[in-house]
């Protein structure tokens, strides 16, 4: 069963032709539909892997929405919205908003009729990027930068983009772990659901039993609380954050002790394929998650996934507001 | 007897030629002015009614100086400098300036001579853009964005605009009403000023005698306690926000007081022109001065404004530039 | 002897092809390089001595990295790097990086990866642009926008265009005083570096002891305690300004005393040549380091100084971008 079919498939994401006008969750899209954003991502990267710039979204305006603040997500959206020439404005939407008791639907209408064509939106519900797609503004192109605990679905796709271009073998081929904190992180869901839809048949999660989801092993999703039995073979391996918060168990009563049982080390790296590559969504925990040897090591490609996640991040914004004037009737057909 | 007499008219406003060189005030400037800067603002959205872009100030720089914090009135500048190209600097001005015992006048100079061509100036003080545009930095465009309870010019003319576009009738022809605070605020006294050097025969305000100012009947606007009386038959109502502060009278002692004797419901929309339109500068307190039927009702262009605004801004923004170029010198003549 | 003499020379600056590639301290470079950034500078300013703007960044990322609040100098690098049609972004460095508890190696890493160009970096130590340059991120150009109490090499560079732009003397015949606090100075460091390179024989250092630093009058520099020998035939005046808190001498107890000994007024200036010139970096404290006369006064350029400041920031983001891409073999030769 697809970890997918927990949530209702999320069609609002999709215009009359089946293409993307909105991107809130990984959850209900089809294999085509991811492809066709990798695809995209992939053509804004050259021959000498340097991002391009172009004219995509030349006069349109993107509008930052973080009512999470979240600097380092911010600035990829904007390099991303500027490389394709759009205007882009970060509203300082927890000022602008409930502070003058205004409705946040009020807000956000506002925002829309200022001629907006994208919202690039970050928040700590659960849901509300869905929401506001769904029943605000479904004429805005709504792209999810991080909701709760549920999904963040554009470090999935710079995820996936990262062990397409560096793995070079079709998904169905590779063997990929995920290691830590995977039931408070919104990174592993959304890449689990990601690598599923992908035809990811190997798909590992690693930690200890307090930081492992309930239930993701009915889906073909295989739990391992050894680290050594976890990474064994394995093509691709991916370090969440730990957050010292988090370390609930009495047997990870530290760091250090963190360290000692699913820290990523040469020792435990060496079990795996000889040319795995080694990820992490950042920022790093050095000697906590990794090692520093490991994070700056020839097998990291830790740096590669921020420069994917510019490429995803232009893919999405481009594909959606090409989605949103196709629904519109203003372009006929989706060219990316 | 006009109610810009009461100012000093603003002849620094305009060119040796009669081009607008600063916004500051409606006071002062003619119909012809006036209906200039719509036409440009009505050029400057298409026949699908969308914003267009252009290049009218690439390679000029639009600074905001806000003195007191509007994030929606800063966010409808910066959209409309970047839909002419400029490039947009937004200057903590607070924290640039007296924070380090530099002038006021120093700061502006200096801001100046970084090569800005428009400063965007909000303030709490009345009468601050007019003194810098005067004194201090006559020849940078100065535009308010408003300034105390004195003015908030592009408020008033997106008003104008949107009675324009919406009742497509001469303003000789229509009857206006406002109802609430009209004494505290900025908005109402911009209407008023851009509503008689338009031509309209018909002004009134509406509101407990707290609210309304004093000595405006004198001067062919009508005053109204009663709403009813107030808003038969009219073809334009403006609700103003309320400010809970505000609310003052024994007999206004809450929201829900208010909004029994001067809220805008069905019943009493009903004693307007059929196709009434109703306008509010927002944010919104619905169910205070509006009820949410009225404010997303079919009579409403609450929204309509907000867009409206962007091409007002666009053109004072424009009108302002080349006004300024024209008086050095630099271009023979305004082409807008 | 030379003082540029005191530091190592900065060769991590120069690519291959002795090109600027990063622009961190005035010491190490050339008569040749710092001629090159002020005849690049000058290039950037037209016959209306008006900035130009061009395309010389376009499609290239500037982060602004401002670890020490600077709104002006932040504006200053904004305002020169649109004009170059780079996009800029503003990035929240102290908020970016170690509240997570990531290194700032990891964090600069990470702008790196998101396809930065340029770093402008503002730091309180010492040393932080050199370092990031020489161990952190070599390929990206990396602009000190200045650095605890030690460089501020574009403010010198602004100071030296102002000079040529201004005297029309070749720097050999010039004589150039210094006023006020020396000691605590980034400008008045970098200033004496840049004159000297560029062959400037009579350098003169004027204020009480405990302003002027130590040593100095070894390498060719001349103090005065006294102002009025000191200023005697100068071309060229620089007031620095004065914090209250650094007037340490029981002699200056006052701001009304440091004017009375080291105020430039009216009397002195007339000691100086006739067409002497008035520099002030900025901001001013009026009464204190100069009279308001003399800074409104037909021999004051301080506002030209600003200007001077965009076309020397716009030189040293342009040719470090050229000298990268150089080094990296994507272009093969400087061509500005």
């Amino acid at each position: 069963m697809h970890l997918a079919a927990l949530h209702t498939p999320s069609q609002i994401q999709l215009n009359q032709d089946g293409h993307l006008k909105h991107f809130i969750t990984i959850e209900g899209l089809s294999k085509e539909t991811l492809t066709k954003i990798l695809d995209t991502a992939h053509s804004f990267i050259n021959d000498q892997n340097q991002l391009v710039t172009n004219n995509l979204l030349e006069g349109r305006t993107v509008m930052n929405l973080f009512f999470e603040n979240s600097t380092r997500t911010r600035t990829t959206f904007e390099a991303a919205a500027k490389r394709l020439s759009a205007n882009v404005l970060n509203i300082d939407i927890a000022r602008s908003s409930t502070s003058k008791g205004e409705t946040l639907r009020d807000t956000l209408w506002n925002l829309e009729a200022m001629a907006a064509d994208i919202f690039v939106v970050r928040h700590s519900s659960s849901g509300a990027a869905h929401f506001i797609a769904q029943t605000v503004c479904p004429h805005v192109a709504i792209i999810n930068a991080g909701d709760g605990r549920h999904a963040h679905p554009t470090q999935a796709m710079l995820d996936m983009l990262t062990i397409r271009r560096e793995t070079k073998k079709p998904f169905e081929e590779l063997s990929v772990a995920i290691i830590g904190d995977i039931k408070h992180s919104r990174v592993a869901r959304s890449d689990v659901a990601a690598l599923q839809t992908l035809g990811c048949k190997d798909i590992r999660l690693i930690g200890p039993n307090t930081l492992l989801p309930v239930g993701f092993d009915d889906y073909g999703v295989r739990m391992f609380n050894k680290m050594d039995d976890g990474v064994a073979d394995c093509d691709v391996i991916i370090a969440l954050r730990i957050q010292n918060e988090r370390i609930e168990s009495p047997a990870l009563s530290s760091q250090l002790e963190f360290y000692k049982m699913y820290g990523l080390d040469e020792r435990r790296l060496a079990l795996a394929k000889p040319n795995c590559i080694v990820m992490h969504p950042g920022p790093m925990n050095r000697g906590v998650e990794i090692a520093s040897s490991i994070a700056d090591g020839p097998q990291s490609v830790i740096l590669h996934q921020v420069t994917n996640g510019i490429a995803v991040r232009m893919a999405v914004l481009a594909l959606s507001m090409q989605g949103q004037l196709q629904e519109k009737g203003l372009i006929e057909a989706v060219s990316l």
